[in-house]
This record gives C-alpha cells, structure tokens and sequence, in this order.
C-alpha cells in the first residue's frame, strides 16, 4: 500500500496517514448552511476533499465519508446572537424554513452533481439530530464545562481551558479571547448570559421570533452551531475519527469549539487528522455570500456575470481547482481558467489518443517511473498541481507515441493506460463533457442537406440519394416541403 | 379558476377541491422505506402526486409538497414485531444503518429525476423527527388513547373506537380487527405486551439487536412505522391539511393508524381529502421486492430483465404510466410499452410541428373547445388517460394543419401552442429525450469525410475545401493520417 501523507492542521506537520481502523477511514467534513444557491467558493472544498475520498478508496482503504447539512443553529453573524441564516431566508421569502433548507440543498446536490463528485455515504442534517445533540450537552454540563443561564446553554471556556489546550488547533491566544478580543459578538444584545465573552452557545432559549425549536431539559429552544458536528460525527464516526475537514475559516471558531465539546464530553480528541482547504479570492478577497463577490455556480456555468468572460463547464471549474494545492489560496481569474480549459482538453484527449496506440517490440519510456512519480504527489499531501504536471508529461509522451516519435512495448503500454485512466477518471474525478450536441447535430444535417439539394439541382441523383439513405440508416428522415428541406430524428 | 375535482378515498366519492387556506395547497404523500432500489411499482406514486402537484400549480394553487423518507421505523412484516427493514440491510451488508437509507434515498432521487418529477418542498426524514413523535405520543397518552407496556407504547384501538370510527378509511369491520383477524402479527412475539391484538405500536422498546435506538421517556428505543407520518405532517402543514396521498397498500394498517393518531392527539382529521393510486401489476399480480416480481428502475431503463424485450426511456414509463387513469391497476406488458413509446414521439413531434405552423386568415378549428375538453379530463378525477385521448385530437389536427388539409386562425393558432405546450411539458412533465446524439454525430462525420475524401479524389477541391472549413465552422477538425482520414473535437 502507498505510503500517504497529510498535512495536520492541529500538529502543524504533515504526518503519514494511519487510520484507526484499518483497512476501514472515516471521514467527517463541515457542509453547507443551506440558505443561498452555492457559489465558486462552495465548489472548492467538496472538490478537495473528493480527491481525497476517491484516492483513499483507490488505496484500498473502506470510507464512510459524512458530510452534514446545517439546517439549523447558524445565525448570522456566525456568533451566538442574531437570527437563524435559514429562518431569516424564510422569513423574507414567506415559507417555511425547511423549505428554504430543502431547496438550497437541492441546488447544493446539483452542484456537487455537476462537479462529479462522489455522493456522501452518510448525508445528516442538524435539525434531525437534536436529540443526540441534546444528549451530549448534557454530558458537557454533568462533566462541569458547561452551565445553564437563562435557559440557554454555554460552554465553559475558561473552565475547561484550565485543563485543556483550547486555542491550540486555530492558534488563538486563550488570554485574547477570554478578554473579549476575536469575540465578533461581544456587543451584542444577550451577551450578559454568559459568565466570560470567550464562552460559547450550546443551546439557546428561542425567542418568539425563532420559528425553529424544540423542547429540551434547560428552554424551548435551539441548539447552538458547533455541537451538530461533535453530535453527528460522534453517531456516525465513533468519539474518535480518521479525518476531520472543512475550509479554514472554520478554523475558529467553529473547530476549536468542536474540539473542546468532544474533549469536554468523551475526554478523547474528535479527529486524528484535521485538514483544511484554502479560500477562492477575488483580487485577492475571499469570495463569500456575505460579502457579495460571490459567483453563483450556475452564473459561473452560464456565464452570466460581470467578472465572467464567458461561460465554463463544470469540468473545467474542477480542473481549475485542482491545479492549485488545496492549501494554498487560488485567485479567480478568466486567464487561468481559459488556460485550464485548454489544458483540460490536451490530457482529455490524449485518453483518447491512448486508446489507439499500439505497442512495439521495444521501448524507450520507464512507464513505471512515471506511474510512481503520480503516487509520489498524492502521497505528499494531497499535491494536485504536481501530479497534474506529471500528468502533462504522460500527455507529451502520447503525443510522441501517437507520431512515431517514441515506442512503447506492451507491458509498458498497459501501465501508462492504467496510470493515466486511473489518475484521471478515478481519482481526480474528472469526466469527458458531452458538447451542447444538439447544435453540432444541427449543423451536421445543414451542411448535409445542402450537399443533397446541390446534388439534386445538378440532376447527380445517385449522390442526392446515397446521402437520404445513408441518413435514414442513421436515423434521420428528411422531408421536402414547400418552405424548404427538413429533417427529423426518427430513432 | 377551473373547477378541480378529486376522489376521496374516506368519503367514497368525487369531490370538489376547496382548500383550507387558498391560494395555498398542503399535500402530504408518503414515501419510500428506503432498503433497496427503486422498482417499476415505485414509479407510479411519484408519477400520479407529480401531475397533481405541477396541476395545482397550474391552476395557481401556491403548493406546499411534502414527501417523507422512512428511514427507521418500519419493521419487515408491516407489523409491529420484526426487525427494522433498513437495520436489517445494513446488518447484512455490514454497515451503518444511516448508510443504507442514504444510499437508496440517493438511488430514489436519481430515479425522480430521470422522470422528471418536481422536486419536494420538504423532505422530512423519520429519524430527523424522533423528537417530533415522542412528543405526539405523549399527549396521545395524555388524553387516554394510549399505554405502556413493558418500555413499549400502544395505541387502543377498542378504547379509542368507543367513541371515533377505526377502520372507515379503509373499510376495515373493527370486530373483526379487535377479534385478531387481518392482523397479520398476532402470532408472532411480543404480542402479549398488547392489549389488543388490533393495537398498533407507537413506540418500541428496542433489543440489543436494534442498531437505532433513541431515549424516550418509556424505555430506549425507536418509533413504530405510522407515527412518523402524523407527526411530520403535522409539524410541516398542521394539524390539518388538504391532501394526503399515497398507494392503495397504505390503506391498511398505515393511514387507518394514521387517522387515528391525528384524531387522538389533536381532535382534527389529518387530511380533508385522501387519494390512492392503485399498484402496477405483472400477469395481475402486484409487483413488489417482498414478491420477488420487481424490475428494478435501472433494469428497466437497461432493458436487462428477463421479463423486457428492451430498454424503455423515463419518459415512455411516464407516458406508460399516465395512460391509466391512476385509480385503476397497470399490467405491465411489453406491448403496451412499445405502444406508449410510439404514442410518445407522435405527441412530442406534434409540439415541434406546431412550432412551424402558420397561420391563415379563416379557421376550422375550435381552439378553445379542445383547450376546455383537455381540462375538463383532469378536473374529473385526475382523468391522464382521458386528457392524453384530447391531446391525440389535437395531434391530429396539427398534422392535418401540417399538410395543408386544415387552416387555423392567428388567435386559435396561439390557444392550441398554449394548450399542447402547458398540457404536455407543465402538468404531464413530460419531455423531450435526447437520443444518444455521440453515435449520431459519428455517422454524420463519417458520411461527410467520405463525400470530403471523394470529392478530393475527383479533384474537386472547392467541394473538399468547403467541407473542411464548415465542419471548422462547427467545432470539428479533420485529420488525415496514414490510417485514413480522423477527426476531433475542438469546441
């Protein structure tokens, strides 16, 4: 088995990736909160962590892969104050808000739909596990970190801090966030609950005005946002886990407090492995619902936006993408992903050119070493960009192969056939994208028809005919008619 | 707005719609217990709450459509002892119970997409809602139609038909149910916890054996099957809704239980109309899993089963489908599939005709009786089958324009590309299948690069040249090669 490595945001090393479990992985990523059509930056970390579902499934490994949905919990200025980002949407639109949930999730499938990435072997939202999240709480509280004011609940920060390391994985300072720096919600109206601004929100008293609640030991109410993860993942995954992913403005505060909320109620860490993608910026700010430079997905897929040049295929939005390492940030541009459109179609088309080599008796090409060279760039933290490159060079080489230019012998033929189907179709998840046909089709029959009248009024009525008959085996009628020939598609 | 009219299974007769609250429309329908991929028998549900859903809003009716997922709850026997469907999937399959539900609700959601169903506007999970139904059977308890036994919760079916009619729905002789007949768990164990062997489970004490277990206030456990219904429906549309809906097998146990549940816990009947559709049969038996007669959706669209003579499109099922009316059985033949197939194509090429129709000033044509006549079929009872003889008229009539043997006005001209575009696209939801246009595409392109090739071996070069820089025009280049003449792709 290759030997994988990531990089381990609590650590800050990159470590080999050894699961719990062999030969079994499981996997927890943050998903979306499901209250706006999904945007070019809610494309980039499905896509990361796709790579990473499909490789690990390539190396033999059994992923249970959990993605959630929040549905619920989220307010909107992402602290413990404000309105429900779901509830708000419904109150604006006049529905209920599952309805908002639904359909935004139903719009977040189809983008994950396009992108070709693999669905989630276990898919569970917030609002359907307040129990579990209820339960936990609990523990919290007869553990001692957590206390009940006024019907909601808080976690203790400073409490637990005198035992744990909070602030460790996002690299907060605990004393800072205890004096109220980094607490965006500090000015907020209810923030005299709590006994300390570092302390956050595990269940919340609703108001009137919150149309989500349920009944619980401490108020009618909601849970907060951090402990649907530690609840789900927990149910799904076990106290502890292989892997724990998401952007990494979810750093803090959102990990920190899943981490202390799992310390706090199972004394084990959540996850062996944190991994966290990088942003999409636009002249280099991050790209964001909130801040209003956000391309929608289906505006990006139309090419329907001021910043859009024109439109993109979901394919080349993916292969853009995965040119950048996932932790580095990746500014949107129409140069580069004009360039990668381009590029995606050179190492598509050399598939195909793949598939009519034939292999000689001898060789000049070490196809095993090029093989390796793939793994090699996986291995090393997930280097999309370089296994890419290497991909380009197995391009080059087809295209010498293709000309006569190079040899290959068969063995060598079948591991380059192999490699580069592997690391193409299966593992970065890429696909070949049918064009728009129907046009192509149309200017087909055109071009046809118009060699069929020509021939016709040249009186070459073996030509005129050949061609209606061939296109009848093809399936196509063609019908004479006063306003013209037209044609319709029989079978 | 016109005058819809539905049969109510609990009234026994056909009713006008009139809803609680227009412009507003509740429907609740009942949806997979998800352990398996899809069938043929599937398909029909969605097919017959699709036309009404898309009718409805047609008609202007502002729909809320909710259409739950069982994901626990429903025990193999349709009874109440037995291991839970899903948990015993998983088992065999060794997984998570969660993983299961998600991976057949996926299948599910692929299966109403290929037929173009409307997305719910809520989907609510069984497991998502424990809660909700905890709290149900609490005050179902309260108010006496009730009890615990042994961690266990029931429903009193004699107490409760004191004074509410058990067994009106579905025209079930309450004597005979309290007497054990018709209840096809009473032998099996547990049912001593029963008063009754006509009680029905609302909360089960679970086993070691059951994987999905929730607290509740009676024992650690899980919901029996019906209480999820009552309670999703409920907390998404009310204590009262316009329609529910679902298959005739639902009768019984599962919405008699239903009703019940809702006149216990809240004095109100659940729905103000009830509507069946009725099972497609093979050789007039029903086809279902547990029967071992079902041909599974991707089967069907394959053609790989032994009882297809070959592949059938979604929308040829739709077509299939909707041309029984929807209370009545469906035979599978392959006949009358092969029948709907072309009946199909005549309809969709009767809409692309008519785009091309023109106009005269005189007209034979009453436009608006055939456009009253289409809804005349649906306002009466759904009637597809009738609305889909009215749209063949208009078919007729389109090739009879098409050829000259008919004229139509500019005003009439515009009722029937109404008429046929609303009927067959918005309520039917039928559309337009691309045919596999990869092959298409390849047949042209080898007919024009021969006409190419033969026209450079006669020299005549203005013909070759002009074919080359038309299919350059539209995206294909040609290459000429030792091998022959290839072409690609290029935009």
């Amino acid at each position: 088995m290759e030997s994988f490595k990531i990089y381990d945001t609590y650590t800050r090393e990159i470590r080999s990736f050894a699961p719990l479990n062999p030969p079994f992985a499981g996997i927890y990523i943050c998903g979306p909160t499901v209250y706006g059509h999904p945007h070019l930056g809610h494309a980039r970390g499905p896509i990361v962590f796709d790579v990473l579902h499909r490789y690990l499934t390539h190396l033999n490994y059994k992923v249970r892969f959990v993605r959630n949905i929040t549905d619920v919990g989220h307010l909107v200025n992402d602290a413990d104050e404000g309105e429900d980002k779901i509830a708000k949407k419904a109150r604006l639109d006049q529905v209920e808000p599952m309805e908002i949930a639904q359909f935004y999730t139903d719009s977040y499938h189809r983008m994950l739909n396009a992108l070709n990435v693999l669905p989630a072997s276990i898919e569970p939202r917030a609002s359907g596990h307040i129990i579990e999240q209820i339960e936990m709480i609990q523990v919290i509280m007869d553990k001692g970190f957590a206390y009940e004011s006024n019907g909601s609940v808080y976690f203790d920060v400073p409490g637990y801090s005198k035992t744990h390391d909070y602030g460790r994985l996002s690299g907060r300072v605990l004393e800072e966030l205890i004096a109220g720096a980094g607490n965006e919600a500090r000015e907020l109206e209810g923030q005299d609950e709590k006994r300390n601004p570092a302390d956050f929100a595990l269940w919340k008293k609703a108001g009137p005005e919150h149309i989500m609640q349920w009944n619980s030991p401490w108020s009618r109410g909601f849970p907060g946002w951090h402990i649907e993860c530690s609840a789900m993942s927990r149910k799904y995954l076990g106290d502890t886990f292989d892997i724990h992913g998401g952007g990494m403005d979810l750093l803090f505060p959102h990990h920190e407090s899943e981490i202390a909320q799992s310390m706090a109620c199972n004394s084990k860490q959540p996850a062996k492995y944190w991994i966290h993608h990088n942003m999409i910026t636009v002249n280099g700010q991050k790209m964001a619902k909130s801040l209003g430079n956000g391309i929608s997905i289906d505006e990006f897929f139309s090419g329907e936006h001021t910043l859009l040049e024109k439109a993109y295929s979901p394919m080349t939005l993916k292969f853009f993408i995965l040119q950048a390492h996932y932790r580095g940030t990746l500014d949107f541009s129409n140069e580069a992903l004009q360039a990668s459109e381009k590029g995606l179609n050179r190492l598509l088309n050399a598939t195909e050119t793949l598939k009519q080599i034939k292999a000689s008796p001898g060789s000049g090409v070490d196809a095993n070493a090029l093989k390796q060279k793939c793994y090699d760039a996986l291995n090393e933290d997930l280097n999309t960009p370089i296994l890419i490159a290497n991909l380009f060079e197995i391009v080059t080489l087809v295209n010498n192969l293709a000309s006569g230019n190079e040899t290959i012998d068969e063995n060598g033929l079948e591991v380059l056939k192999t490699t580069l189907n592997a690391f193409v179709f299966d593992i970065l998840g890429l696909k070949t994208e049918k064009p728009v046909q129907t046009d192509k089709i149309d200017g087909l029959m055109q071009l046809l028809i118009t060699m069929r009248n020509d021939a016709k009024a040249q009186k070459n009525y073996a030509l005129s005919d050949e061609i209606r008959n061939k296109l009848d085996e093809l399936g196509f009628e063609i019908k004479d008619g006063k306003e013209g020939t037209s044609y319709s598609i029989t079978s």
